[in-house]
């Protein structure tokens, strides 16, 4: 289970969320409260958007709470819409390949869950990617394999629908390989203009997300990153918020 | 290109032959002399066996020259077998898991060489591999999946038969898929007990490949590691030499 | 805070103490439960005598808990003393130099513990250690600092005197700089045959330390491995077990 | 021997320096023509001037060539002064401590050179370093310590004579300890808006270090970037350039 952060709104400094609050997704890193696994030290990753189109990476396999690096950059670059990520391998190697946010062109990913048995339907979720985009597979993750099988299924045109016929797709190849432990997706993504941020599980159990917005934006986030959790509003289960950059946000059924 | 060394015979201490020679291993991460690549600086590893019928494993994501523990694991570890590789990539991500030597089960596999335009083909090579063993692809190099490509076709049993079917399949791949970069495989491989070592290319131009035998054991390299190339032998083109644990060497050809 | 574990008996497999018991110190590294600080991610090391009279050294940055370097070795390394280490970092930089165990000569050296106000007397400290021996300073750690410190008053001859002759010393630079930190010394030393475990803090609160003898050898832990503490002696708090090779374990008393 | 770069002027990104150029500082770390050690593999680090009065700081042990970080960086962050540095370490660890920029307030320092039979005069060296100052060491490098010796001889006043004097006081130590091996300084410093750029060794030998202006900016780097040497101007050995921001820069002897 890892912990994750999304924000868009005014440009802010990414340190701004990542690691001064009180309960940062850097604190979060060492000490997080809502989930089984309280260390998420296996690799991390912040994802921004600036200068380009697409998105702009700091990923690596080091704990985010002792990185130099991670603080410094921080500090320096102020973003309209970034993510940020501590990750708890549920498996898979310590790789920077391997590490949230997953980029693929102007698009920017990150998850939180994990697909039950993974070894074991593995080599069908990622015959679920067409050759094209399978050249863009760099690590061994499911998060990654599940991103590139929902681009697959018109993530492009319609982000819900696609996740939603995605998460469909595996639950029936993890049926048909006897799996029984669960499909977990919590996640968020974006294409650099609106935010879309999931939450659905096969056994009905997702790991935690929470929004709130202000004049300054919108974040999304794992666990309050302020401690008051009465301020914040969980994303229901089954559910997925929509931002659109400039209009209200609107929460949408997932399936 | 990449560089490597396999040993086997009496029990030395791998620095003797990592280390300590002038043109040593870790010596040819800096300055390889025979490769169009003078710098094999994206990662490294060791494994020997030891303790156990599977090889033990030190790969890391730093060049081999300035690595601590390299130097004083191999100024410790005795082995009667060993294999080392310092990686020069062609492409595909420094992780550790993409660091050679490979391991499944007993047996270990180092490869210098490519598969031309590796992209383009990686999804069909990579169907050659069964479910059972796709679940043991911890990486995502071109070496880690022809080696499995060649368990499926039979490694165990015949490991000559197994690669020559294997390079041809493969070959046959890259025709379909219009490639005309050239398909090189300069390897070694053991049991734990035989070591092959194997010189091919579809273009007949193979990175280099040397071996010697005297009364300590059997030695082979990508380059003399004395720096003596009048005492090696060069492993023919199209070659593969047989060096069975406690018989005679042998030649034989591939495909 | 730290975690660590020394051995010395018959030759067994690293792994037997590192990895395999239900409180490993791998466990320890990720669900420290006699520790403020329940993660010890801020890299680890191995120290082991073999083939030398030096001690071989495998030292990470990356937590102990996810790296497959480690569990290989462990799994093919048999020795008849070595010590393990697992770091959670005071406030110095992670890197492979400020990791334990420390080697100067044939002897090594490991410490959980903390030099309150480190930076108002780092340079005091660093001058109690002689040009020769500051040649060997390698990182930045306080835990260095003292063995150093400690080598140049006579560890070599008496190292329960130097030892004690140090923890003063650095006791009243510190109170000469008003630093109201305490200076909290649990470590282990050894010259490759007889292991010294001390346990001692300015405050009278040092970190705990264990030790247990049975046929098999002598093993010195931070927290009992099998997490039956019963069965565990605890090194009394000033005090300092001595275990020489061939003869009985005796407890001294520090300062 | 290292390589570096160093800019200020318009902002633009720092890919258009670090990466774009045919021998851009990403190639130079491969690739080096003008240096004895072709291969600055030893670390790399990029240091820039963008929300905040002190630099922000990227600095990794891997090499340069292959870091995807340090690519996805250079491609979004924009900065009107930065430096950027690839490293082949002289002796001591390569850890993201010993990785140059250095920051110390609002200042940024690199070099490319190296203190003769460093672990002689390192102590009489550091001991330049008042208490104060001391702290704010990180590393263990010859390089460091300069810089902060430097300091604590006037840097912020008066750069030029500050550097002058610290040179002469490290030559007389060396000359004490019978040092024969040379003192050379090629190096960079800036305070966030004047650049300086200093060449100088003990034996009249300094590395080489080419600056040119144009209506973008300037460039100071160690290697002409565009592999037009007749474009460039070689900074005199003995000398310094000064590059005020919005002023006329101008050549100062050291010494």
């Amino acid at each position: 289970m890892c912990r994750f952060l999304a924000y868009r709104g005014q440009p802010i400094l990414l340190e701004d969320l990542v690691a001064a609050p009180a309960h940062s997704l850097i604190e979060q890193s060492l000490h997080a409260t809502e989930a089984r696994t309280g260390t998420n030290g296996d690799g991390f990753g912040i994802g921004w958007y600036g200068e380009r189109d697409t998105p702009g990476l700091y990923r690596e396999v080091h704990p985010a709470w002792s990185d130099e690096n991670l603080r410094s950059i921080c500090s320096q670059v102020r973003s309209r819409l970034f993510f940020a990520h501590v990750r708890a391998s549920t498996g898979t190697a310590t790789s920077r390949s391997n590490c949230h946010p997953f980029a693929v062109g102007r698009y920017m990913f990150m998850h939180n869950g994990q697909v039950g048995g993974w070894s074991g339907v593995r080599r069908q979720v990622e015959a679920m990617i067409p050759d094209q985009l399978y050249m863009a597979r760099q690590g061994t993750t499911d998060s990654e394999a599940l991103l590139l099988a929902a681009v697959a299924l018109g993530l492009i045109d319609d982000p819900v629908a696609a996740i939603s016929a995605m998460l469909a797709r595996v639950r029936r190849l993890m049926d048909a390989a006897a799996i029984g432990e669960p499909l977990r997706f919590t996640a968020a993504l974006t294409d650099g203009a609106t935010i879309w941020a999931f939450r659905w599980a096969s056994d009905g159990k997702p790991a935690t997300l929470y929004w709130k917005e202000d004049d300054t934006g919108l974040i999304v986030v794992s666990e309050p990153i302020d401690g008051h959790r009465e301020d914040w509003e969980a994303i229901p289960v089954g559910g997925c918020v929509i931002a659109p950059a400039g209009g209200a946000v609107r929460v949408a059924a997932l399936m």
